[in-house]
């Protein structure tokens, strides 16, 4: 006896509640991870190579009670998913990536509440089930605000017939996911503004890498967000390490700006971002003035990325990403990253198989030639 | 293609295998707490705040093979359900909460076989998806046994045409769950009995908070509990931490005592605990009689809640915890909690607002004052 | 309204995509056990004794998109499934127990991709789920070369109408299941050929445990492991521990074979394996050469297994296992271990109660009393 199902790729089961009381749809799926890197230094040396299930996630979502309130839950099942256990989380991983209600209580108007993904960066709030490239860039590790727990105010209006605005309004605890220690300093506020003058994209597109839909004619999305973490307490803002001292933790004012853009057209894409971070006071201190070593990450970060689909599976692709932190408070030099990209979407971003190729000039220390060769499978 | 399936709130899935060998009821649920907190001194001072997925849990239940082989599984997902990794756990989170076979081998009686809740104060075998408040009394932290590896044996008959009398002995491991360790000291025995002089709750309401069924008559269950701990090693008994020593693990005999009712009727209800501990030498120590600074927590505990319901779905409450463990032995003074509760059910427990604001005498301490807020849903 | 599905020990779900474009069966089971130990001197002393949830698994697999693309998820629940966290699995349970892909690119070839068992020992790769005994010898515990991420290319032919060869050839990066550090010293190489000269087995039994099928005729496998772990860097090959030393890690090359078989006929099994462990430097040193204190596991091991179904649920087995690690090398005497084992299939490897005894002969220690008791679920 079999239960049928839907097509591959699209939820392992579509439950609709009896009398349309509630839905949900399963996600499953993994990500497994081949990559080599060596340093350029008279030719390649010192390489290393890893293997490892990169991501793993079960995904629960849809609408409960009344269509008007939906929910989101994801799991994380790898140990990079996973990790990141401190005393800060009981010790515990971090097994929920989000856990998030939904609801449209009026018009527009839809209030977020629990764990999700903050309004932040674009390549971020990409699923990294939908990325162009094996994985995002430097730009996000390094100013990404990530998920945090709060609520979330969204609206959504047209200007235009065509031009189409959306706004978030975010106000979270400031510490990231999966805390257990409560808020330290004061909270974090997040704005987001999105503009479509040519109006919406094709199946959610400007959340998702590479043109697969080949848009008939040109999209646009432009986004604007200004993050103020009031008193935070780690490294890069709500993300990186505590800066504890001898008083407990020392908490600085930390802002961060995004501002991004996507743009596809009849298979070819292309996504920018540019990030800023400044602090109150970047240099952690004790309760005597002196330093504690710990240095909130300021600087800024640009990235460009453009695909082109030279058939209906196969994409060529290329990354820049530059990332300049302040040089005298991080002591970093900057980076310029290279990376060529190729991927052969078997069945869309559901099974694929994904390859790249960086080179990254580091200042101050040695170049680095990085190669990865990735499998995405997506129930 | 979509799978038909229960009303929200029934389980995601309701399997029933072929030929009817066995079935399973699958559920989901995660709950979203706010919590704000200040000491009283001064007006209110030092405000502290914490927003977290306070819970959330994955459920199979239903039989196996026959219908008088059941079983369940519950896992947690939260951070603080995986919480108390330690090398008594493999270092890994504490994610199974229940797995246990459940054998109605003959008429009335029934061995359970695995790792569950023991048969101890009401308030803790109440599901946490069906409280009453946003989450379960001091007297419950300080005194419960929870959940145990063992055996237990369940019984019930009926003294007259409506006096039903439940039945539980219970023989564990008595050092709490997900011990990789193995048994330290005696084993754990637990004995439950529950007398129900009007007969049997609706929809197993004696465990269940709030009155939701709107008892037409009144309902009540006693409960009294005898749990022995031979030769114990934590602090309180199977739960707390380990008492190390230069040894090993000094070990103690400890006796915890409950007696808790359930009263409901016509939207009211009231649920009472008191609770007693006591040791053989509540002080631990290393071989040469020298203190470890370990101690048992023996004292008593008194919870008494009450809550009302002024429509279907809108409800009051009320609850007073005292906590007086003994001064001398735990150099800790009583506690006198004061809390008010509303809840609004929107859909039953299952999908629920709960809020209150809770006031704490500490003896030797600043007073507090707790509000909280949470949102409840389960699929 | 309830999901009709298959029979007792079938899966929770039998999947069908829409169109044959994938297929999942999801299964969940747990094992709860129970044991009792005793030291062997002037009678039984020192008992000890343990209740835990062993084993808890969910699993998925099937194929997707094509039939040709099968697939594999296992997930670890229990605490002794999750344990290993460390600083090398980003501090994080190992949850994942596998993640493949398999390809059958052509003909009666297949490469597989992902983290799965290593093609080892046979005890090994029989499925914890399908075991004769409680469980796995202690031959399996200091040899098994278990999981790892690679490569995996197979094969099989007939040489006659009737005997059956299959080949493994494996490339894994040699350090075990669930590493996020990347790969230590060279990779891991293994190939493993099997012998059918009476043809396949029933129902896989070449890989289960007990012959419940009673094959009509008598029926072998021959197994034959050259496993190559180049410039390894665990005690026990890909397992153990790390042998760190003052510049990183202590790297040697380890070999390991395996030569084993199946025998079935008639309720009748007989299982063989023996194990061979070789070093090219057994003793990890730092630079300068002194000793870290870190050992190979070398040497040699036996495990002779064999039962017989006294009805068609009832089974008696016995196994004799031999350890003789280098008394040199590694400073531990010979074991040997003598079970005898009693088995209840209530519903095959579904649902069964499993009990034995060993008594452990163990050079230079105490010998040792071992009673275990196990209950086996499996939807």
């Amino acid at each position: 006896q079999k239960t049928n199902t839907q097509k591959f790729g699209k939820g392992l089961f579509n439950l609709i509640g009896k009398d349309s009381t509630w839905s949900m749809k399963i996600g499953l799926r993994f990500q497994t991870l081949a990559t080599s890197n060596w340093e350029i230094h008279h030719g390649l040396s010192n390489p290393a190579s890893s293997m490892m299930i990169r991501r793993s996630r079960l995904k629960f979502d849809g609408f409960a009670y009344s269509p008007k309130l939906k929910y989101k839950v994801e799991l994380g099942l790898s140990n990079r998913d996973l990790s990141g256990a401190s005393k800060y989380t009981g010790n515990a991983p971090r097994y929920i990536l989000d856990a998030v209600l939904k609801w449209n209580f009026s018009g527009n108007f839809v209030v977020w509440f629990g764990q999700t993904k903050l309004p932040g960066n674009r390549e971020r709030v990409i699923s990294s089930a939908n990325l162009q490239q094996v994985d995002r860039s430097l730009l996000n590790s390094r100013f990404t605000i990530d998920r945090d727990m709060g609520v979330q105010l969204r609206h959504h209006f047209k200007l235009t017939n065509r031009f189409l605005v959306k706004e978030v309004f975010s106000i979270s605890q400031g510490e990231g996911r999966n805390i257990t220690t409560g808020n330290i300093g004061g909270h974090q506020y997040t704005t987001r503004i999105e503009l479509f003058p040519f109006g919406d994209f094709a199946n959610k597109g400007d959340y998702k890498g590479s043109d697969l839909k080949f848009e008939p004619s040109p999209k646009l999305s432009l986004g604007f967000v200004y993050d103020f973490n009031n008193n935070a307490s780690k490294t890069r803002s709500n993300q990186g390490s505590y800066m504890t001292n001898d008083t407990g933790f020392y908490v600085t004012n930390i802002a961060t700006l995004f501002i991004d853009a996507m743009y596809k057209h009849n298979g070819f894409s292309l996504m920018a971002e540019f990030a800023n971070r400044t602090a109150g006071d970047a240099f952690a201190k004790n309760a005597d003035g002196s330093l504690t070593g710990d240095v909130v990450q300021v600087g800024n970060g640009l990235n460009l990325q453009t695909g082109y689909l030279l058939s209906k599976t196969l994409e060529i692709s290329g990354r820049y990403t530059n990332i300049s932190l302040d040089k005298v408070i991080t002591g970093k030099g900057a980076e310029n990253q290279y990376t060529l990209g190729l991927s052969k979407y078997i069945s869309g971003h559901q099974l694929k198989v994904q390859t790249d190729l960086s080179y990254t000039d580091i200042g101050f220390k040695t170049n680095q030639l990085l190669y990865r060769l990735q499998v995405d499978i997506h129930f």
